[in-house]
């Protein structure tokens, strides 16, 4: 088995891959309806929320979708701050729904400037919702969500929060912070295999769910709120990952949500360490270092995609290279969800083997 | 372990479910890529085509969003068939996102009458798109697709089919009737866990695509065919469903595709003929009963739904009810994908004694 040390998909427990392989069962039935509720109730301890949390069947870009068509209309006009990939995939969704889209950008590698926030809001008194990324994991920087929260709330915007590689691995009390709509997927910190979005929604999300015009069927989440009151889901939902989500989310209530968050800031500490003792440039912000993933820079004279190359093929070790613009730049080491000390030693031993295997 | 004789999700088996609990792997990667490759190419010969297959993470409905948004635009006149909830449902979708909808409904349990579509088409020129079902799951019925792609082709329309319930189980040989788009689903005729949607675009359907203007941005299939060039899929997949997909077409092309159909002809003819026999009469018309599921009348005097609770918890056997006007008046038998005689002598076994016990 590889270490697979991508910021997502993410190893699962053998508990949880055990759950994958149960037999089917009705999905309008009483069986998948306890596990409906099961599931919902331990999501909403980990997701410190007394919100509707909804489970849809589809990626986290789906999830991000069902924000953005459920609570907007085309025209509305949306700030959406991006510091990568992921943020400037948000903003796409909104602009191709027909939303009068903002772009707020920061520097790859660095998180977003609260004041150049406050700034745009000001400027747009008319902006109807915000967009943000609370960990962005194409550049391993994670933003100070607490502090856009309190100004997109002073403002009274709706605030829609990408969250899907830090809710349950990064503290998220969605709240206390007033989070409207926050997206998670189950590949990440959730160490269930892809194929869920997790979504919350605000009583102020439902208001402005109710004026919504973008178009909107497989996604709707007014449908998917209507079903869970009878145990079910609007579209056959993907049971099979139900079942490993159930097992998983009781993996994380018996370590204790505060133990998990804290294995998670040590291990991206460890991580963050062990390159630099190797002399290895870490890319992201310090100051907002994501505890779930680590970019850092692909040392002078080393050809990047040799190096993933070498790890995957002599080491086993599976780590992500760069997107987009930070193709062939940096290099990324996933660590959420079920990771150790000892995944993390091994993949820092590995990466030092072949780097030096490299350099000749 | 019930005996689950619902139309979807299905019994899957143990080959199929042990693969189901493999441990994560980078979709990113080489083995990804492969794996892409091999379930895409035995899609084809399954699908007997050639046009391009593509597998979404979703529902099936999911699919059938992604036929419309992929093909269409706002005001675009669309000549909706419908017999039942599910073309209901492809018909709302449309609407939903814009297109002038022009439905043609027929009689629940009935099919469409082609002669009747030939008509529709006449009188409304300026339609673009026609969309049907292949296989209505609500009422048991199978439309004479070859006939309504025939007519619709004709008149150079587009035909966006639902064959979620059908294409595996009931020959459908896409290219010999030019079919543009064919929706599926991986919960049912497939023998996989739900969570997969399987569309097919034909060139026609490619060129419709270029001048779509429905929004589209999860569902973007020109980007899930540029993706899978390089055997990537845009968004994380449910890599443990591919998996499955894989050894599940294994399956059946061992089976064969013929012995596949036929054996599906032949426990619904069986189904049929139980039920018959029992005194119970069938509810779709017998001309264009449906090879995968069987709908059949609640006999007079009795519960429907005390006869669905006392077979599931004293029997172990999971059959459907009637949906939307069709509750409490109909019931549902499955029979796609794994199933073999034993099942259905043992559903009905059950269901005699069950109906036994109610009547006192």
């Amino acid at each position: 088995m590889s270490n697979l040390r991508i910021p997502g998909p993410t190893p699962c427990p053998e508990e949880v891959l055990a759950e994958m392989s149960r037999q089917m069962i009705n999905h309008r039935g009483p069986e998948f309806a306890r596990l409906m509720e099961s599931v919902t109730a331990k999501l909403k301890i980990i997701c410190q929320t007394k919100n509707d949390v909804l489970i849809l069947t589809g990626a986290g870009t789906g999830g991000l979708e069902a924000a953005v068509v459920n609570t907007l209309s085309p025209r509305d006009k949306v700030l959406a701050i991006s510091i990568g990939v992921f943020g400037d995939r948000f903003a796409s969704i909104a602009q191709e729904f027909g939303a009068e889209v903002i772009p707020l950008q920061f520097e790859w590698g660095k998180a977003a400037d609260p004041k150049t926030v406050r700034q745009a809001l000001e400027v747009n008194p008319d902006i109807k919702a915000v967009l943000v990324t609370h960990n962005e994991t194409s550049t391993g920087v994670t933003n100070n969500l607490e502090e856009i929260s309190t100004l997109v709330n002073e403002k009274g915007k709706l605030l829609l929060v990408d969250a899907v590689s830090s809710l349950s691995s990064i503290d998220l009390p969605i709240d206390k912070w007033h989070l409207d709509v926050v997206v998670s997927a189950s590949q990440k910190g959730w160490m269930v295999p892809p194929g869920l979005a997790i979504i919350t929604m605000s009583q102020k999300a439902w208001q402005a769910n109710q004026n919504a015009k973008m178009p909107c069927f497989y996604w709707d989440l007014a449908k998917a709120k209507s079903y869970l009151e009878k145990g079910q889901t609007p579209w056959t939902p993907a049971i099979s990952l139900f079942f490993a989500l159930d097992r998983a989310l009781d993996m994380i209530l018996q370590e204790g949500l505060e133990n998990v968050f804290n294995r998670h800031a040590h291990i991206a500490q460890k991580t963050r360490e062990g390159l630099k003792a190797m002399g290895i440039k870490l890319f992201a912000d310090p100051e907002h270092a994501s505890n779930t993933v680590t970019s850092a820079l692909i040392p002078e004279g080393i050809d990047g995609k040799k190096l993933l190359k070498t790890l995957r093929e002599k080491y086993d070790i599976v780590l992500s290279g760069g997107q987009q613009k930070l193709e062939g730049k940096i290099f990324r080491i996933g660590h959420m969800g079920w990771v150790s000390d000892k995944d993390i030693d091994e993949a820092l031993d590995g990466l030092r083997r072949a780097l030096s295997e490299l350099r000749g």
